[in-house]
């Protein structure tokens, strides 16, 4: 990568590793193709299985002609949300209602996001099951995490789940190729920051499942799940 | 995360996405327990669906109570090779030559890594198949990031493939318990830098599958796989 990569870039590696949130609210400027540019670029330098590469990733912005796709997705979205959409009650700032508004804020604009990345799987060159994640997956993380380096942010999801086979035609994917996950990206309403987990010794074990390694504990300040 | 997370980061995150190789030669000194606890906790901050984090990290260091472990996967990961092994000719130092040097040497001291991480994935909390990898490599990746953001380097791997029922059964892994990837990490033995993929309009779209957006160029200086 040239030198003017880093341009932007204040952010430490490290840093950034543990303060990419998943950001769902998006500002409504759109993405500069620059900047696009340098976003696939980073995704595209992850791993896969053997360098073969079969992720590849479709674009949309907001162009009249993706009007169908934006639809359809939006459609795919709200349909996946039903079961877990509830309405909290006005003045409720606990973090339950502060997240059931934002997810449903979420899936009825989704459309809208000022770009949408539809991160795919050839299995012709990536095989199928669990393995095959480990050639489009990391693509995607570095797509979020490079969000993050350039002020933007996004989320993985999986929420197409409902319409694939409708994207997949708008798309014209061939049938051996899946959407692996449709990422959303744009401007941040709020902002990145430290992300809650379990306590560390619930993940991360010595030598043996379910044995805690001794010397993996949570830094002072650290959010938990649920907390 | 708190301020000394950066002490030893002098590399921008956008920086780091893109010049993180695989490194599959170590040098021989240890991993110190606090730069363990960083790589794991930075690995545990990826998202994963509905944030139910169904990843699972086993470490296994050169300890000797870690010796079958170490054994069984030097056999796993050299039968897996053998389909690949060559011997290229002394003097030939072609690209191919060395990374076939590099992978024979890669198999026959997985064992004497400095650190196995082996990245679990309980399908009771993640679910099966390809979306079930969306819960577990983007963790993979932040550990190989943290890795090169703390002065390390690993490698994602799935060569344990052949030796999973017996991993599983020295490792206590349950049966709903899956080896997604098998991570080795130490100080690398030359270093990170830009890597080669496929050119970007191969792997970027827009709108519509085989459809090359006009701004997705590699930088100059890109290099390219196979080249």
């Amino acid at each position: 990568m040239t030198a003017d990569a880093t341009d932007t870039d204040d952010l430490g590696l490290y840093e950034g590793l543990v303060t990419t949130r998943a950001i769902r609210r998006y500002r409504p400027e759109d993405i500069p193709e620059d900047d696009l540019n340098r976003l696939l670029f980073a995704a595209t330098r992850a791993p896969s299985g053997h360098n073969r590469q079969p992720f590849r990733f479709v674009v949309v912005r907001r162009t009249p002609e993706t009007a169908e796709i934006r639809a359809v997705l939006t459609r795919g979205f709200q349909e996946a949300w039903v079961p877990n959409r509830t309405e909290p009650a006005d003045g409720d700032t606990s973090r339950p209602a502060r997240m059931a508004r934002t997810m449903s804020h979420f899936v009825d604009h989704i459309g809208e996001a000022p770009v949408l990345v539809f991160a795919c799987l050839d299995h012709r060159v990536g095989g199928t099951g669990l393995a095959a994640g480990a050639s489009v997956f990391p693509a995607c993380q570095n797509l979020l995490l490079a969000a993050h380096a350039l002020g933007y942010g996004g989320a993985m999801t999986n929420w197409h789940r409902l319409v694939t086979d409708e994207l997949g035609a708008l798309l014209g994917l061939p049938d051996e190729v899946s959407i692996a996950a449709t990422i959303p990206l744009g401007r941040p309403v709020g902002g990145h920051g430290p992300v809650r987990r379990l306590p560390l010794p619930q993940l991360v074990y010595e030598n043996r499942w379910d044995e805690p390694a001794p010397w993996a504990v949570d830094p002072p300040g650290t959010r938990y799940t649920g907390g």
